[in-house]
């Protein structure tokens, strides 16, 4: 049993203090070690520590202290633009320019993010993915000079942790578990899954503060809106676009 | 340090024993604890066991032998459905059929699907990802029943292993490490982080097995064609937009 994984918690406060260089290089390579579509690699991480560089990193992912605060930063990337230069310096053409290896990218790339963050826990230290990653992939495409056929799917920071957070609650496996065939979910099932959550403490509280009457309007009305994920899948399909992974268009 | 992960390789021979429950429960609980937007768990895991069922997914996975002789198959969906039907019964709105919730969904699954594999080889079993998850996803849509906003992305067969692969090589980790900026690749670096591959026996085998003038050709002529590519992109983009994941359209 992996430890680390079982005690996997999203840290948003962290100390000053700097990654010591042979740690982030071990950190780092474990993401190497994750597998990759035919040994490829399509993927690539840009570390980012400079004051200026998170600043502006900071701006891109809506403002978030903690990429200001944490040490480092990295973007995780699918990236078809080295194994194509490859490709072509060496007498061959490559055809990866399309939505599938963009797919195929981007699980490259997410399959080393999740390594890197276990690793990282395993050295003490303390993790948080940003979503923004997806959101504002333009700016970001900016910030770190970003070719064509490389698109962020990601971003992690990085640091010692400055609180200790209790262990995000789960819904109840039956809830993500199917065994052979999907399960709809009917209401009853829908109650069940839910019940715990929905009557918890934390929930009580949050409904109150923002003066709702169940837990999924919260989502719906304020933090995962259908008006803010219709801005951003156009954003986020204009930068595949941009980056060349729709080859017809 | 997380040995499992540096000591991570792809099985793809194994035994017929069964994994005990409690042990495959630990795994897939292990997927559970992954990061999670919004703690949301927009994914879902579908476990294939029965002969019948296995029969099927070899077929969609190219007929891959590992996947009717593992015990273990397991499906990693992108799955806005519960979360959305939570939602309908919640009196709140669903605004998820839209690219970004795809995305967010597919970066949860893989999420998941990294932990389940490294918590699985650290109770002694072997892994192997199957990358045609993305492009049949239309027939194991079918296999699986899976509704709208559930879209196949990754897929795993599970096992006690039958064989003791070697580590495989990656490239020098300035292939894929960037500080600060983008660094591009001119031929002189294509040149280095590709000269020990190239110029390793097994490289030299290849090109001779597939009369080949360089490594690269194997992967644009052999193995990861121009032309599927487009084929599976076509394929994919229609599966997504089946399953509901483009509002617009």
């Amino acid at each position: 049993m992996i430890d680390t994984i079982f005690k996997h918690r999203s840290v948003r406060k962290y100390k000053t203090d700097n990654i010591p260089a042979e740690i982030l290089e071990k950190i780092v390579e474990a993401g190497s070690r994750a597998s990759t579509t035919g040994n490829m690699q399509v993927y690539s991480i840009i570390i980012s520590k400079e004051k200026e560089q998170k600043e502006k990193l900071w701006e891109a992912h809506f403002k978030q202290d903690m990429v200001k605060s944490a040490p480092v930063h990295l973007t995780f990337c699918a990236d078809f633009n080295r194994f194509s230069e490859w490709c072509k310096q060496r007498e061959a053409i490559p055809g990866y320019n399309n939505f599938l290896s963009f797919m195929t990218a981007t699980i490259d790339a997410i399959l080393a993010s999740q390594n890197v963050v276990l690793e990282a826990e395993a050295h003490d230290l303390g993790a948080c993915y940003l979503g923004t990653a997806t959101y504002n992939a333009d700016k970001i495409i900016d910030i770190l000079q970003l070719p064509k056929l490389v698109v962020p799917v990601a971003a992690i920071v990085l640091g010692y942790p400055d609180e200790d957070p209790l262990l995000t609650d789960r819904l109840p496996m039956e809830a993500i578990l199917h065994s052979e065939r999907y399960k709809t979910f009917t209401s009853k099932r829908i109650d069940s899954i839910y019940k715990q959550r929905e009557e918890s403490e934390e929930s009580q509280k949050l409904l109150e503060i923002n003066s709702k009457k169940t837990l999924a309007q919260i989502f719906t009305d304020n933090r995962y809106k259908k008006e803010d994920n219709e801005f951003f899948s156009a954003k986020y399909l204009e930068v595949i676009r941009k980056q060349g992974f729709f080859m017809n268009e």
